[in-house]
């Protein structure tokens, strides 16, 4: 939490992934997120991981320092105090993160009638409008016909993490700021839409892939765990510990090798081969299969705790396979001692270390994280204050079922 | 390539992909991007996939679009032409991206005695400045010990998309924006660091992974291809090509269902188990093995082109399995035929499908991608025009190795 973009008003009508982590990070930079949730929550209200009053840790998550308005958005004035709220107030107002229909009464072409400097970030699947989530955007981009053991080309992989979700988040978060940017200077509004399955598709081209496999006609196989075109792979230590050792450097060959005491034995296999292993990072990928087995025969010898003295003072890059449940008990500098987390109450009942903004910025005095709203919590400030409805046309609104106060009050389970 | 940031001036001293894709998405939106490149090139300049003469599809990939200068940082005046290109300028320059070792001549601390209002983006492995790359990074967060097989939790599986160089790096031009923004208000310039490690770690954190293992104490097991919490896999046609079917939303889930004619399957289902599987996403994902195996069942039957058929029609969600050259080829609206994509000629001599900015933007036009730099072929321009060296100062510095004007010019190969 930072308040770098203090007086910026985001209005979020999004779910799952990609829209509330957009809003999410514009949160942590200090701007204001109004969401609107349907009334008993949008479609990503219950999704799993899920705590033990059967709360979402993954709603809360991604929405955690929001506000929420608990809105009948099938109800015509429903839809109506959603446009409001996306429409309304001053300069550092009217932008609208959304994965609703492109069509329907959120429509950036309907809304900016009303607000002709309106932003609106529109994530979708596909530019064409059909449906796509990160999973199967993934499967169509070759990654899990990449992914895992060499020699099982066609058996896919799927990733657990939903990168393109994240990217397609933070892609629409930088987009949105240069549309901020770039409305303060001309005045004028736009639609921004960002598609799951071009930004995967962007990202292969940028990473050399798309070009890789149009110039050479040949897809990439699965390399298993080797890190593809330099020397990287998961080695076991005599304790049963794995770590990954990586050098994409000239300077972190030569650490790991020192480290590993193979100097001789490299320069032997150099010298066979014809090829420096050091300044040509290439060839420590076409000699993987020698390089590891000497990797291989030395880190078996050694604990995890003696190899990492060894890797960390020559200053090897390298690192230990963990599951989540022992980086949180074994590592303290990954969440515990960890300044950009801090223990917070949400409303699940659950408290929890929560992360902050991930980068630091030291012009800028670092808050710690918010909880999550409760649902509907901010339904009659957002009402009153911002919209200025009466207290008694509030009233009438929640006892018709238009609006939604707080499903419960915030308090420890 | 979109004009919303124009006039932006970044200067970036940086390899590999955090730090140069931050500038990436910046340049695609519009912002001048110098990079300094050590002559010869940056420790990245060689990084696989290579093209047919041995030019790095990645390097040109993360750097198109950008300008390059040539200098010899081994040299004192080198050194102080990097500084120079950094500082100098009016109020939309001072912006730096960097990689560089945080003590060195290039740290924010120096340079801002110079220009007070600099903004440094810095990416890094650790917070505390100890050496991590993606992979080195991902082993530690538990990603790996949760994809793959079932039944295979201690064999760790790494990811083949550096998520979290990517992810760093949008992070870095979201915070980058963010800061431009804070020093137009302030005029206060500052140093974001922003580390991988920490990325990884909050992004667990807002998917709810984090509260999930500290809540319940237990690690999230390998689910194979089964998506977590809900309804999705994979699935093989008659014909071989196999299918992502996904239903995080009830919607989906009828779709599916109505679209593989298994709704009485899943009402008798229903009715054993008493849940419902359509209200109640968990549910599905508790039931996968008896849900997978009608499923599987039904697609075995169809060829691919029946079964698409069959899902689009219904509105289901899903997603066809394809290795990179299977989407080039048969898929048009990958990058063949998407508007994100040009044919640009770059300075490996190859001409091929060249991404822009993934997201579009209704109120600026779109331009062509630009091809990556030819090494040094900025060095002139940069020098005379922004630092206003004298042509004959200019040859002296070339002759004495300080800088290196163009490597090659750019020709076809």
């Amino acid at each position: 939490m930072y308040g770098l973009l203090l007086g910026v008003r985001i209005v979020e009508g999004a779910s799952f992934i990609a829209g509330p982590y957009c809003s999410l990070l514009l949160s942590q930079l200090g701007a204001e997120i109004i969401r609107f949730d349907a009334i008993g929550g949008s479609p990503d209200y219950r999704r799993w991981p899920l705590g033990p009053g059967g709360d979402s840790f993954y709603w809360e998550g991604l929405n955690k320092g929001k506000k929420s308005v608990a809105l009948n958005l099938a109800m015509a004035e429903g839809r109506e105090l959603a446009i409001a709220i996306v429409t309304t107030g001053g300069k550092d107002s009217g932008i609208f993160v959304t994965n609703y229909p492109e069509s329907g009464f959120l429509s950036h072409d309907s809304l900016s009638k009303l607000r002709p400097d309106l932003v609106t970030a529109h994530v979708l699947g596909h530019a064409d409008g059909t449906s796509a989530v990160d999973y199967t955007v993934n499967c169509g981009v070759g990654l899990p016909y990449m992914t895992g053991p060499q020699g099982t080309n066609r058996v896919p992989i799927n990733h657990v993490l939903p990168a393109w979700d994240l990217l397609a988040g933070s892609t629409a978060a930088v987009s949105v700021l240069a549309a901020i940017e770039y409305r303060r200077r001309t005045g004028l509004g736009q639609l921004i839409r960002i598609p799951l399955s071009d930004v995967a598709a962007a990202t292969l081209g940028n990473l050399g892939q798309i070009a890789e496999v149009a110039i050479s006609g040949t897809d990439r196989p699965k390399y298993g765990n080797n890190l593809f075109g330099a020397f990287g792979r998961d080695f076991g230590c005599a304790d049963g510990k794995r770590v990954m050792i990586v050098a994409i450097t000239s300077k972190q060959w030569r650490a790991a090798i020192a480290a590993l005491d193979l100097q001789s034995a490299i320069s032997a296999l150099e010298a066979e081969l014809g090829m420096s292993l050091d300044s040509d990072e290439g060839a420590r990928f076409l000699h993987r299969d020698r390089i590891n087995a000497m990797v291989e025969q030395v880190v078996a010898r050694y604990t995890l705790a003696a190899l990492s003295q060894r890797l960390t003072s020559s200053g090897a890059c390298f690192g230990v396979y963990r599951t989540v449940h022992e980086a949180l008990t074994e590592d303290p500098s990954f969440v515990e001692a960890n300044p950009i987390f801090a223990h917070v109450h949400h409303p699940s009942g659950c408290k929890y270390p929560t992360p902050g903004f991930p980068a630091s910025f030291s012009g800028a005095a670092r808050r710690d994280p918010s909880p999550a709203p409760v649902l509907g919590g901010d339904t009659e400030e957002v009402l009153t204050t911002l919209l200025r409805i009466p207290s008694a046309a509030l009233a009438s609104l929640h006892d018709r079922g238009v609006v939604r106060l707080a499903d419960r009050p915030l308090s420890p389970r």
